[in-house]
């Protein structure tokens, strides 16, 4: 299997790029337009927009034609040949709430797994140009034509971190007691951001990301970018971060190690 | 005086389109570098910048070349004969802990005042290529060279509102109470994004902004940005905004209305 993926990452890394244009095309319309917005019935505050969908839909009609006999597992539609060896896991809008309300951090995530481990992934940000991918080893940011490796920036302790959550309302009361011990051990907490503050975090400009009640698709197309930066996320308690629910990402493996600490308390 | 304003409001809106020009060329090279931040000894952590003063300090030289009777009142130097008629309030970068972390939600806010009432209004994004400032009836969004009128959204009731708010921690734990309470009435409630949600709410994506422990020079070069749009912007009790402190924007009136019932209880 790895030799396949190996042979075939090229090819599989320009779909991504194709798939990111594409839902760029799909959702910037969208931006910033009076939008209806639908309640799944979710608990709480759950937005749908037809961005959302028709981007997803976009999205797998493309897959269907370049890689039928790969599954796909999005966030709008219901799960095609997820037993397939390649899988691609597809959130349109990362960030919905942020998107809703006007502000660019939002993103379009596009994952690929093999057997259930991450191969590659990327995450495009239409309105700012930006995108956050991987190539087999590095990791890379791509705007406005220019193309330059990205990298987790040093940071062993705390004391020097800034932390990046996307909303207090991610945890539940246990969860929000130790997350606030953590936020009271580093220098700078701040809320807001979604999936941009993991790319922010492999581009070294923030050193710990913690949230909760991520779903896969949240966190899957993320993980290989964070990590080919240099980066390492897992579950609060050191788990596999595969399958969402509790995430702490981080640059530096001392502050991943000193963040366990107190989330696994 | 109203006359010699409305004549020369022009040559002063020519005048803050050059200085955010300006200051964004100079902020710019900064953005996403491994910038020294120091501590201004204030109570927290605010970080002041290479790219703040050296923005506010381009901001000055042009202001003593163009209108050198004008006072200068900004973040970064002492007041520049603040008791003239006419003076410019400065915040080269509103949003400093957003620029260090590498997110694209501060801005340089660029005011006018004449008799200590706002004049003019500008907040200028130099990453995302965002302007938004006012005409002397209307408010505008400038973007590639293109530039539309924007326009707050009627949204009456707490129901249906997006609050947003930069951070929790701006609030004291009487005031934070207050602002929990009147999270709980709306639909959507999201911290993070400092000048750039107030642009948002006279752009009709938010509709309200609630914050506290404001600078004048966060807040007055929003106030007619905001109020030509067609929104209010008061303090919680329902004064003028002018002198910073606690801060509540809103879309609506009404909406306004309802909130200050629940802020100023």
């Amino acid at each position: 299997m790895t030799e396949t993926v190996q042979l075939d990452f090229q090819s599989y890394i320009a779909t991504a790029h194709a798939l990111a244009e594409r839902a760029g095309e799909v959702i910037l319309p969208h931006f910033r337009t009076n939008l209806a917005v639908d309640d799944k019935g979710a608990a709480g505050f759950d937005p749908v927009t037809a961005a959302d969908r028709d981007a997803e839909a976009a999205i797998r009609e493309i897959l269907s034609e370049t890689h039928p006999g790969h599954g796909v597992v999005g966030e709008e539609f219901a799960d095609t040949q997820a037993d397939a060896e390649f899988c691609w896991i597809i959130d349109p809008i990362d960030g919905t709430r942020a998107f809703i309300m006007g502000q660019p951090l939002w993103g379009t995530l596009i994952g690929l797994t093999a057997h259930g481990a991450p191969v590659l992934g990327m995450m495009n940000q239409p309105y700012t140009g930006e995108r956050f991918w991987c190539g087999e080893t590095e990791s890379y940011f791509t705007r406005a034509g220019e193309t330059r490796p990205i990298r987790v920036r040093p940071c062993p302790v705390l004391d020097n971190a800034i932390l990046a959550s996307t909303a207090p309302e991610l945890f539940d009361a246990a969860e929000g007691m130790r997350f606030e011990a953590l936020s009271r051990a580093v220098r700078l907490r701040r809320f807001g951001g979604d999936c941009y503050n993991y790319c922010l975090l492999a581009m070294g400009q923030i050193d710990l990301v913690v949230e909760s009640g991520l779903k896969p698709f949240d966190i899957l197309p993320l993980v290989p970018i964070i990590e080919r930066a240099g980066g390492i996320v897992t579950t609060w308690d050191g788990g596999d971060p595969g399958n969402g629910g509790r995430i702490v990402a981080a640059g530096d493996r001392a502050l991943h190690a000193a963040a366990l600490e107190i989330l696994s308390a």
